[in-house]
């Protein structure tokens, strides 16, 4: 699975640019930033849906499922676990934002539109990997 | 302390209006969603600092640093504890952003110019105030 990346505006020098999604869903840096990332759109969500500030950590075993349900769980390896997989996730919401693909306030008008919050994250995960362009 | 915010895009409809410095520095809901906003931050600094991706949550302790060093700190009740006081830097850091006075990409440039964290959220810290524009 290969990507493209030729019209994004990369937001920082430091982003690495990964040919495939698997070197995406698989990179830990990218994953330890990608948790704050997460944890940030996640807090806007809750901030939305209450109509004043809010914050929390954004839910692992959620994250996870909702890896499996975009159908993004079958291109890791089987044996990875429900921690690997939630940080899959916060890795490739990390990468489209990092890449210019998206915005923090679309997204979060993405997921604030689902009542469900694993459901949001899938259909942001998906949005995702639409940007990314692969094929 | 008054301030303006007649030119500043709010970014969520959520964002409260407060009047005063003192009323972001003690608004709880707002330290919530701060502290999601100020480890991105922080992870981008750390990212920008070492060229590749990395998270970390922002030290309470530097951040309470933080806003006694940009002066802040006497804008508070004398009896507040060290938590609070880093509490309050995350709510008036998360303000600035909110209510479109700077971006996360010019925040970590700001940050990312100093070694120093403490020194360099110090600054952050006054930059917001500058651009709450209070008097």
């Amino acid at each position: 699975m290969v990507m493209r990346r030729e019209s994004a505006k990369v937001r920082f020098p430091f982003v690495p640019h990964h040919g495939t999604v698997q070197e995406i869903l698989n990179d830990h840096g990218l994953a330890s930033l990608g948790d704050a990332y997460t944890n940030l759109i996640y807090s806007l969500y809750l901030s939305v849906r209450k109509g004043k500030p809010a914050g929390a950590k954004a839910d692992s075993h959620t994250l996870s499922n909702a890896l499996r349900q975009s159908g993004l769980r079958s291109l890791m390896n089987s044996r990875v676990d429900r921690h690997d997989q939630a940080d899959a996730a916060e890795a490739l919401l990390a990468y489209a934002w990092l890449s210019g693909l998206t915005t923090i306030t679309r997204s979060v008008s993405i997921l604030a539109k689902h009542d469900n919050v694993q459901e949001a994250f899938a259909l942001l995960l998906s949005d995702a990997m639409e940007k990314l362009g692969s094929d």
